[in-house]
């Protein structure tokens, strides 16, 4: 059976079985129960589902895998870590996250005002708070008060510039002082010196002479006791380990290079974030060449082995990984709304009694194609579709000859996938490129999977059930935009392969997976199409079903939109009012009832309804 | 003096005078004083100021294109067009929009049911609307409601599952019904005819075969008479005219052909979107190969041309472009918090006794490069600088000799760039790459030039003013955002220079132009960054400056962004304020004090102030 890739990228959180993708957690639900219970509540658009027993999940996974490699080398240093706020910023995501990390030393990574707000308000007490990013002397001040309100935090500074408005700052609201940190630019990273991606021109970051003058800026300030961490980050989503392992000993050297300056409290070495997440549905197109276990051991050894030959103190581990983190915990359920086919029976066919003879030709090509000849006669009828499509628009040809064109290479194409079937697999996925079926989904990916569009990042999909039947339609997505980027075109070299149903009467949902990290931040709203709704699921055996549905976020309605983009929805409402007053045809009746709909439509989101037209 | 390309993509909307980009309308005011104007009222962030008038320009001049080719050639079809709501839904655009064009055929098109909503509610009696996109019931309903209210709406079919709703519909609610148009796929566009661009695959239309089947349908239906428009789309931003040709004689023949079949109603040929909008700064780099005139008076011969040879009238000729009417309307200006220089002078070097060997020959090339061998030992260096961090990755030199590699290496290209700085301009401009000097903005990428991540789209970027001074610095830019890619880098093919300033004693402003299109809906929070401060622009003679700033829409506070996520922005309080309450340190004074500057933030936007420490 075709089971999507899920050993691949299922990181054991969801399983199949039954027929049906399964939470892989206490009573082990079906995905599809769970989404047939909120539709039941009257949630019919894209759903968002979270798990928030996946997030503790993770943050466990790599706490374990860290100071399982700390035990294994006897290493002195400490873990810590913190959630990159940037990666999903959600109070369903977030308040789990802290509440379940409270026995570790877990805390959270600010990059902006706002984020650093959200930290000071919910990290928990004992645990880190980083600040990286640019910061101006207001958000400064924000960090001394957080450092004032008790929170262990960081600044890491980005440029001399913002050392100068610490030492500012500190000089006008005094002690207790935050923790400073410095970036450090890294030259190891990506390929050749130049390289952007944390090399030398990254965008952040010191150099040695900017460390060095910092050094004597903090000493001369008396603040040198405060500079407790450097910080680097060689970017997100590290496919390959080895660049980490050189940034690592370049990053060490800085570290104990600048304890021999004088830094005697700094004690910390933050590698940043980049733990990959697997997202790959196919073998042998893995997004990464590590496990969490090497990932671990190696920063642990390196940094070990520099410690001892530089004879300085190992220093604590500090990790700002983020997508590792959150992105498994969301899985966003779209319904299908239709299949559009173009799948031509020979009845579509009504050949005239005299056809132009590429026509003629076409239906000889149908008739007489046999399996050896079967890739030369379909060559031959793309080729005599082009020319009669050509002789369409030069006026040669009707508009029915040109159906009949499409029908009969579309009935060749049909023949040859029959006829070829037990052949080469490879030849036989090029020809189905050609008779992918579209189906259309309920939602926006540039709403719903933004880094589909801006990073052409691909997330695993699949059906949420009848996976005890072999799918057999070569498959590409559409969603609901007015944008034909809003597609997820089949791809011969990665197929997705889907089930065929008939939409009017049966309800057919695709998960799209590992959708947690970057995706509901960044979600862009085309064509006006909100965020989808959102559930919770929440494990408690006590329930009946073992689980149940909290921390609903509906999806926005209409006019909720409209009001954001600042429009005054009262005069809308007004407007389209008077248009059904001034109306002429409608007696009071009527007018009532198109009012009574238009407030029905007007409070509800923008998705569209499930299409049950011929259900009854 | 250097221009930044104004001409080419400038469209006479601004110029430079005096050093300053004007808005070349009435008085002429130029963008840095309306800037200063509106920071004197305390809006400091980034803006996106917004000109109506260019807005009704832009509306003008197409309207003027197409009926002036339609006197040209004696047609007899009228010229119709629609504003496509997804390429800017902002009140401050649609709302002038709509009000400065009620003396022409000039309606909106809406593809989905919140744009349909603004659509209804806003468009111009007598003018038309047009709705594409995929539709559920509800939304067909909502057309047949618009119909009701006496628009003027064109219902565009997708596929027959559509087609079979309406009629479904229009059972249900009877007459007045919309008009109804077919979306047709064209197989000419794109390269080849599995093309994927408006071609055979594109996600929208109808094959020839389902165009019959339609006919078929609607005739059965009695309903035959309301298909009234055929329509088309090829893409946005189209570059190169010969596709949109071909488009339009296959469109032509089916517009024909199905007259021909019993469509005796269908009189309009929608094209679509796509004429594009030049974004080049740089000479030979253009977006596009034909004029606006060129454009028009293409579209109108060809269909004159097939009208003439099918013996069927010539069609009224409908469009749906929005980049071009929307894009130049706004212009984003983003203040320049800082230069991150690494400006090494001799100073900075601090060699020591004995210094490693390579350090030692860099040294020397420093002291003896001249003219001839600059390349040479620019090349030497780079080397020279691989081996040296090499060697501090290894243990083998410290800080100091990895600090004096960089500061050699650095004085050594500025040295070459000096002796070859009359030689061959791009051989120095290759080496610029080198000393690129960062520019921080005060505004986000991601959230004010979305298709910049995307899409890799340029947008015109200049300063506001010193544009009577070469400019000498080879530029990156860089947003606030904590993401590597928000960068736009320095580009030897396409360069940037900007102006060497000192941020802490004077102010720089650079404008993004032509953003009005797609930027602000598709706009991403990324890092919890809200959209700008934005104002409009008003001409009017009788006031003192000429112009006044309306329309403000501040950016929003940290605690709206923070709702707007749902966050429990009452709770964000109340644990901040407890956190500030169990602060031993402090007395009750100091305790006010902070809750002060805490409020003050929570009521501003998250974007920084501009960093003034020096200026006092």
């Amino acid at each position: 059976m075709v089971d999507y890739g899920i050993n691949f990228w299922g990181n054991n959180d969801f399983i199949i079985n039954d027929g049906k993708v399964k939470v892989n957690y206490k009573h082990k639900p079906a995905l599809i129960d769970i989404v047939q219970d909120a539709r039941e509540r009257g949630y019919k658009g894209p759903l968002l589902l979270r798990f928030p027993h996946l997030i503790k999940n993770q943050v466990d996974k790599v706490f374990k895998a860290f100071e399982g490699a700390i035990k294994e080398y006897s290493y002195k240093g400490k873990f810590k870590a913190v959630f990159p706020l940037k990666v999903n910023q959600m109070p369903n995501f977030v308040l789990p996250l802290v509440e379940r990390s409270q026995d570790k030393c877990y805390g959270l990574e600010a990059g902006s005002k706002s984020e650093l707000i959200l930290a000071m308000a919910y990290t928990n007490k004992n645990s880190p708070i980083t600040v990286n990013g640019f910061k101006d002397k207001e958000m400064i001040s924000l960090g001394f008060s957080a450092a004032n309100m008790g929170h262990d935090i960081t600044l890491t500074i980005e440029g001399l510039n913002e050392l100068e408005t610490i030492i500012e700052v500190a000089r006008e609201l005094g002690e207790p002082y935050p923790n400073i940190g410095l970036r450090i630019r890294l030259h190891s990273t990506g390929v050749g010196i130049w390289a952007k991606s944390g090399g030398i021109n990254s965008k952040f970051g010191l150099t040695s002479t900017e460390l060095l003058e910092a050094i004597n800026m903090l000493e001369k300030e008396q603040l040198l006791h405060k500079f407790t961490m450097i910080h680097f980050h060689i970017g997100s989503q590290i496919s390959d380990i080895s660049p980490l392992k050189k940034a690592i000993r370049e990053a060490g050297n800085i570290y104990a290079e600048l304890r021999k300056k004088g830094a005697k409290n700094l004690q910390c070495v933050n590698i940043g974030g980049g733990l990959a997440v697997e997202y790959t549905q196919h073998e042998g197109k893995n997004n990464r060449n590590y496990t969490l276990s090497e990932f671990s051991g190696d920063v642990v050894f390196s940094l070990r082995e520099i410690a001892k030959n530089k004879k300085e103190p190992e220093p604590d581990i500090f990790i700002e990984s983020g997508r590792f983190i959150a992105a498994n915990h969301a899985v966003l359920v779209a319904p299908v709304l239709e299949l559009f086919s173009q799948e031509y029976d020979e009845k579509a066919l009504r050949l005239k009694k005299s056809n132009p003879p590429l026509i003629e030709e076409l239906f000889d090509l149908y008739n007489s194609v046999v399996e050896k000849n079967a890739i030369e006669y379909l060559h031959d009828s793309l080729d005599h579709m082009e020319s009669l499509l050509t002789l369409f628009d030069l006026g040669y040809i009707d508009l029915q000859d040109r159906s009949n064109t499409e029908v009969l290479v579309h009935l060749i194409i049909k023949k040859v996938i029959k006829l070829l079937k037990h052949k080469n697999y490879n030849e036989i996925l090029q020809i189905q490129e050609q008779v992918q079926e579209r189906y259309l989904l309920n939602c926006s990916f540039f709403q719903s999977l933004p880094d589909y569009w801006g990073l052409a990042q691909n997330f695993p999909v699949m059906p949420l059930d009848r996976l005890n039947r072999r799918p057999n339609r070569s498959a590409s997505l559409w969603d609901i935009t007015c944008d034909s980027d809003g597609e997820i075109a089949f791809n011969a070299s990665s197929p997705l392969f889907l089930h065929d149903v008939d939409v009017t009467k049966e309800e057919y949902f695709l998960g799209f997976f590992l959708v947690g990290a970057y995706q509901e931040v960044l979600g862009m709203r085309h064509n006006l199409f909100t965020h989808p709704t959102e559930f919770s699921v929440e494990f408690d055996d006590d329930l009946n079903k073992g689980y149940e549905l909290t921390n609903l976020i509906e999806a926005q309605t209409i006019l909720d939109v409209l009001d954001d983009l600042d429009y005054d929805t009262k005069d809308i409402e007004r407007r389209l009012k008077q248009h059904i007053e001034e109306n002429q045809q409608l007696d009071s009746e009527g007018k009532k009832e198109m009012l009574g709909r238009l407030y029905v439509m007007l409070s509800e989101n923008g998705y569209l309804r499930t299409i049950t037209t011929k259900m009854e």
